[in-house]
């Protein structure tokens, strides 16, 4: 009997959408499920007449396969993926590979990866991004694991994966252990970063402009036909062109409370544990949670009752300066994620390709854009570039962008419109680029309070001071009091 | 011989200090090191003819201490608090308490009361605040851990902390477990907040008014005869005066690179994972992080030359505004930070006293004012109260504080001043008090490509509707895509 290229553990709608693409593309995949009524589903069903073996037990998965072993788990991440790694070892043998397709926390990752070496076998943990359509016609893959076995997974992850107009795929080795699944978390916290500017964007002309959904598709389509085609740009546009049954906009119809499954508040946490300044996620993050708290909001908006004022001026600028402060805001967000990537590959010791990363991204996931492109040039041009906005493209884009920029988050702040992560990059921005901040006062303070101590302008780094400020501190210690 | 009342152990600054704070009450207090160098170096010079008894061994330390023996620890957080507990165990007894005075995680807290506790045991973490000089002359406290406990530390932490103006300490039972370091670390994380505020009014008024440190001096001094009359505000007044040796202002000397120690990390990412939006104290601690960027941001500087114009308009008016501006927003970062508590103690099954710990907060720590006797004001009136924003007085006084505040934040985003602790506080407070956010959008875009479903504003909320946005979406399930 023949056997199978892979084995896949887990029949939900991506883990059978991942079957079925890398069936298309040639391989024979065996596939199992805990509750195997759903192999049997899958196999006298979608899966009817393919390249595609049901296994009944992990067994007769394993039983299966072309060695070395390679088996997918597309599983609820946390418990059960442990749970299932320490089911599948036994049936396995050195050199086999476990690879991991959900999205699980990258320290567990790292985690894992350490654990299924010290068995002898090999580990890949993969982001997979594109939801349930783009596992079936093309996902974005960022795998991360053991190096050894990249060059064992690779030809089923590049065929199935999504690609570029040059065909270029949507995924390369991304680095040792968690790197993987880390890349995959900051794709995450892009996505809740772009979704929130677009969200901001939304409210200003809704709310100041009082534009109608219809109008608003017509800007949005204008938009994606600009630096700022992408697909959730794209699917704004559609959004707002959908007619709910009784022929009015759909939109206007939906509760305004966010979900979120915690990707982003990793992503916030991360950028935390590794002091990276992360505004606008972090803002995105928080902003999800401040749309949750409905009733209280109803009732706050009672207490302070306000009207936008209706915008008066050139409608067509003031929203092509929205359109720019979207594109400048969408910068500095990936210029953040980027930081903490390089910060987060010197704690963990990943050696990660910036410009992979970016080309993994501009295809098949939810952030896909034409603008990803752009980041992989300033990455392929200078591998080691310290902050997007340093590269010579993105620097001059800026500067195009800077006055619009402030136009509109000053309006928003007259008019009283939140624009949380608009605002919060300019402030970034305006951070970034300044020589001297405060935080020479901030030192004064906690070298007050904490006797901390206090580097000088006039000495060298890493030389100390401390003021007796009050003239009865005596013999202060920094390392007593933290703040 | 006589029996020490409290037994004291780990005697840097903060610890002596505590020990002579207790000794002048009227407490004898038994003292240990591991260093017992220390302990000898202590009774022979501070302590001595003082009822303060040397110990040289955790035995000794025990057998001098009347029943129930308090022992409280002075000692590094992490592991060293752990291996203390372990060493302390074995020589006490049923009903005896362990206090650990130190800057520990409410995590470790929570874990360590249950663990005390199953040794017949009981403990206390308490947060204490106010460095070297608060913990000799009367540090805020605040105790959380085994409720049996406190009824038998009360008297000396009440006898040692701060006190107000009526005489009420500044020390009360917090609650439950870790509910004393949590609320001490929701202070820390205010702290940074607060310091903030105050550079990015000193950088205003330094770079766009282009105000000496005389002249913030004497603004400074003002506001501290406001409403802002804290401790810090105070000792920015005196920073900005203190000359150095060469008679120039020692505060235009020293480095623009902040410091942290972590615990307003553990704020924000107390936030993340209680989904509240703790913008404002998020910002402050990615300020310290940029700040810490120092040769990046001279790059940038360079690369995006910017000059701050020099303001032209009332110096006066603008003045005041920024005071305006500083209040409101310091009333949002207390705001989110109440919400914070309540948010955790329902998480923790805490009964917190949110008036009484405006009072721990009124005096002895860094962040003392008499606006904290506003607070408690508010929530001795309305003890439920969901939010500070709704409480009358505050509602009233960020009304007339709004004007100003908008005029301070869009002047600085058109000046490139960046102002991201007082942005991101008006964001906020736009955003809770509007009534439909955007994120109606957002929900669509979630369930157009990752079928997340939604709620409708014309359904019973917890009604989840999908929507096949491009008509080919079939079946799909909302369990799958996470993002």
């Amino acid at each position: 009997m023949m056997k199978a290229d892979i084995g896949l553990i887990g029949l939900a709608v991506m883990g059978e959408n991942l079957v079925m693409n890398m069936e298309s593309k040639g391989f024979t995949v065996a596939v199992y499920n805990r509750t195997t009524a759903k192999v049997k589903d899958f196999v006298e069903g979608r899966a009817k007449g393919k390249n595609i073996i049901g296994a009944y037990s992990i067994e007769e998965l394993v039983a299966n396969l072309k060695k070395p072993r390679r088996v997918m788990m597309m599983v609820k991440a946390g418990a059960a993926v442990d749970a299932l790694i320490d089911t599948l070892i036994p049936h396995l043998e050195k050199g086999d590979i476990i690879i991991d397709g959900g999205n699980s926390h990258f320290p567990d990752t790292i985690r894992r990866t350490q654990y299924v070496e010290s068995k002898g076998l090999l580990y890949i943990g993969t982001g997979v991004s594109g939801g349930e359509e783009g596992a079936l016609k093309g996902p974005s893959m960022m795998p991360g694991g053991s190096p050894a076995a990249w060059p064992h997974v690779r030809d089923v992850f590049q065929a199935i994966c999504a690609k570029v107009e040059d065909g270029s795929p949507c995924c390369d080795w991304v680095g040792e252990n968690g790197a993987g699944h880390f890349v995959k978390m900051v794709h995450n916290g892009i996505e809740y970063g772009d979704m929130q500017l677009i969200c901001e964007a939304y409210q200003f002309m809704r709310d100041a402009l009082q534009m109608t959904p219809d109008e608003m598709h017509e800007v949005f389509k204008a938009w994606n036909e600009s630096e700022l085609d992408s697909y959730l740009i794209e699917i704004t546009r559609d959004i707002l062109a959908y007619k709910d049954e009784d022929g009015k906009p759909i939109v206007d119809k939906i509760l305004d409370t966010a979900g979120q499954k915690g990707t982003g508040k990793w992503t916030g946490i991360a950028a935390l544990d590794e002091g990276v300044p992360l505004t606008l996620i972090g803002e995105a993050v928080f902003a999800r949670c401040l749309s949750a708290m409905k009733d209280e909001r109803v009732a706050a908006a009672k207490v302070f009752p306000k009207t936008i004022p209706a915008f008066e001026g050139d409608r067509a600028a003031i929203i092509e300066d929205i359109r720019k402060a979207l594109y400048a805001s969408k910068i500095i967000s990936y210029a953040q994620g980027y930081t903490l990537m390089r910060t987060a590959a010197k704690t963990y010791g990943w050696n990660l390709n910036y410009g992979g990363i970016a080309l993994m991204w501009r295809g098949g996931c939810i952030i896909r854009s034409v603008f990803l492109g752009k980041i992989k040039e300033a990455y392929d041009k200078n591998p080691q570039l310290q902050n997007l906005l340093l590269d010579p493209y993105f620097a001059d884009t800026i500067r195009g962008l800077v006055p619009a920029w402030r136009n509109v988050v000053a309006t928003a702040v007259k008019s009283g419109i939140p624009m949380p992560a608009f605002s919060s990059a300019l402030a970034y921005f305006d951070g970034y680029t300044t020589e001297k901040l405060p935080a020479n006062l901030l030192q004064a303070q906690r070298d007050y309070f904490g006797a901390h101590t206090y580097e000088r302008l006039d000495a060298p780094r890493g030389e100390f001071f401390h003021t007796n400020w009050t003239g009865h501190g005596g013999s202060t210690s920094a390392s007593t009091y933290t703040a």
